[in-house]
């Protein structure tokens, strides 16, 4: 077991790797408080995991209660909060009640949210099961809700109290989704750290076939790469940004193909490669270095090209991304690899010039 | 013009009191940003103040629009927040944007609770129009819509930027309106300043004469009061639940007659005289002062008994109060004029006592 902790003062907090940490009590026990525990998970990961967490937090002397939400990306919405809500008021939930997320990071979201809310806000654990919501989405305290307008367009920052990383979970992982994982540890690589990227190009293929001592490998350095980001700006009024790197289009991507058709990881792959190449027009990165984000999106069996859309919509949709200031859009670029940065006020000629060059043909699935 | 500082660090922010401060362009200008402003209020407020606060709002550089919501405590619901929220992102507010509370605390709460998840949090302003939501609501940084459940069940802490609270504003309030934001004054006094009690006991026809020096005199007391406890713990993890006295009560009432058929000051009034009367019969506080919280409750114009419902209703709807810790109920007591307590412990048939001395005969209206 290793243990990275997220410095934000008295919001500060650990993430614990490893094989088997789901059914280490200790690690749940110092923050379970007086209160009993609502357990928020879907129908696919609690047949896998639920029994094993009840056990665990029986054991650390906790009286736990499950609340089920849909599966997917559509779980993110407004009724499906509320339903949440509900759930816990109906069970008498109390403020000294915490909330523990049992999933991939759709369920990670939203019951961070629903804690972030609940009478103002209550503790809560995090305990990933995917690739994506072990390298990323558990760490950092981003919780939200998707609109029609939009992904992540309401919601709170709120830390939880503990992360617990089992990468022994991942072995269930349908493999679409561990490459969807894969999207962001390559992110973490590309906008943060160069070795981390030559690992990748080192060891992509036993992180791939899910060897335990290459899945804690990117866990950890994912959540050390996070964690001095997030403690540096938790909030994200400025350097966080740049753990956005493929976001812009990604976000776009997803909401563009619909909710739930592309998967969060391979929108913000498709994103990296148009990112980069918008780097390389813009005059920050070299050509081989954007040929490096490609070939490894590629290796990865993930997608280099975004869905065949017209460019209008995705302008559109990249306006309305929460990270547009004053109307104008901006975007994480790459100056080298290993180092993003925040680009404000661009040519969207440009834009458009990387849309053309990496958005499907329209003869394909119109979706995909 | 005075200035009360409600000081949490980073988060500090400052109340402005006066007659004609909603006119102050100075007071808004340091708290718009670059973007865009949100000014939501209601169709009550609108037409005394809306075109004066756009103005103002001009004068200071920001471009305005207005978001209308429902008149009344209704408009606190899951229903009127995602409303909010769509009209936000129909504006394509950015999170530079500014919301702006016009309006009585059930605007102020709704609407604060509005920009502490719209985007994860954007910043916003307090215009507090009734006495109620100039002497507590807006300050404190306490946001939240009622639930089907029990009032305030879903919310957010999220601290203004500033307040500006215009006395003179209070002319147009409904005599209803007025005597219940008088109850929250009350309640300051009680609560913390035996002076504020001195000073209601000399001046209360004054203040119900809406002179504005006695205005001003109570909403800056008041503020100052409020800001100490908040200073001190803004998450109402200890001393900040005095600022709850008669609340547990309170809610109870209101929840229990149906919501917007007691105003919230009205319920906190009875709930006061409930909580001394507790208070005595506790042993904490002697009749002679519990005698002076029921007289100036009824000097003001306030009520004094709880509506009739069964003793079992009203303890149902105070365990759902989400002040209630590990099931069971804590109530905010008086151990002297001027200084409460928060009281763990309680035997259940000393509050059954309590209702049956207060709470009015079932002969009487159910409801009021």
């Amino acid at each position: 077991m290793e243990t990275v902790r997220v410095a934000l003062g008295e919001r500060s907090y650990p993430i614990h790797v490893g094989a088997g940490a789901l059914d280490a009590a200790e690690l749940y026990r110092p923050h379970l408080g007086a209160g009993r525990v609502a357990v928020i998970t879907n129908p696919v990961v609690a047949p896998l995991y639920l029994e094993r967490v009840r056990a665990a937090l029986a054991r650390a002397g906790a009286q736990a209660f499950e609340v089920l939400v849909e599966d997917g990306e559509q779980a993110k919405s407004w009724a499906s909060l509320e339903r949440v809500l509900d759930a816990l008021l109906a069970a008498r939930l109390g403020r000294d009640g915490v909330v523990v997320a049992l999933g991939g990071g759709v369920v990670g979201d939203l019951a961070g949210f629903a804690a972030a809310v609940y009478q103002r806000g209550i503790g809560f654990l995090q305990l990933p099961t995917t690739l994506l919501a072990q390298v990323d989405s558990s760490v950092g305290g981003k919780t939200a809700i998707n609109h029609a307008r939009g992904k992540n367009l309401v919601g709170a920052f709120h830390q939880p109290a503990a992360v617990i990383a089992d990468v022994a979970a991942l072995a269930t992982l349908p493999e679409r989704e561990l490459r969807a994982g894969v999207a962001e540890v390559i992110k973490h690589g590309f906008a943060l750290d160069a070795g981390l990227v030559d690992w990748l190009e080192a060891n992509l293929d036993a992180l791939l076939a899910r060897e335990l001592g290459a899945l804690a490998h990117v866990v950890r350095r994912s959540c050390e790469l996070k964690a001095a980001v997030v403690a540096a700006d938790e909030r994200e009024r400025g350097r966080r940004a740049v753990l956005n790197l493929g976001h812009t289009f990604g976000h776009a991507i997803e909401a563009g193909a619909g909710y739930g058709k592309w998967l969060h990881g391979e929108a913000v792959a498709a994103g990296m490669v148009m990112a980069a190449d918008l780097s390389v027009r813009v005059g920050l990165l070299n050509a081989a270095d954007a040929a490096r984000v490609r070939a490894l999106v590629l290796r990865a069996g993930l997608p280099t090209r975004g869905p065949a859309l017209a460019p209008e919509r995705y302008l559109e949709l990249m306006a309305l991304d929460k990270k547009a200031a004053r109307g104008r859009m901006r975007f994480i670029l790459l100056e080298r690899i290993g180092h993003a940065v925040v680009h404000g006020d661009l040519d969207e000629r440009l834009v458009r010039d990387v849309l053309a060059a990496n958005v499907s043909p329209a003869t394909n699935a119109a979706t995909r």
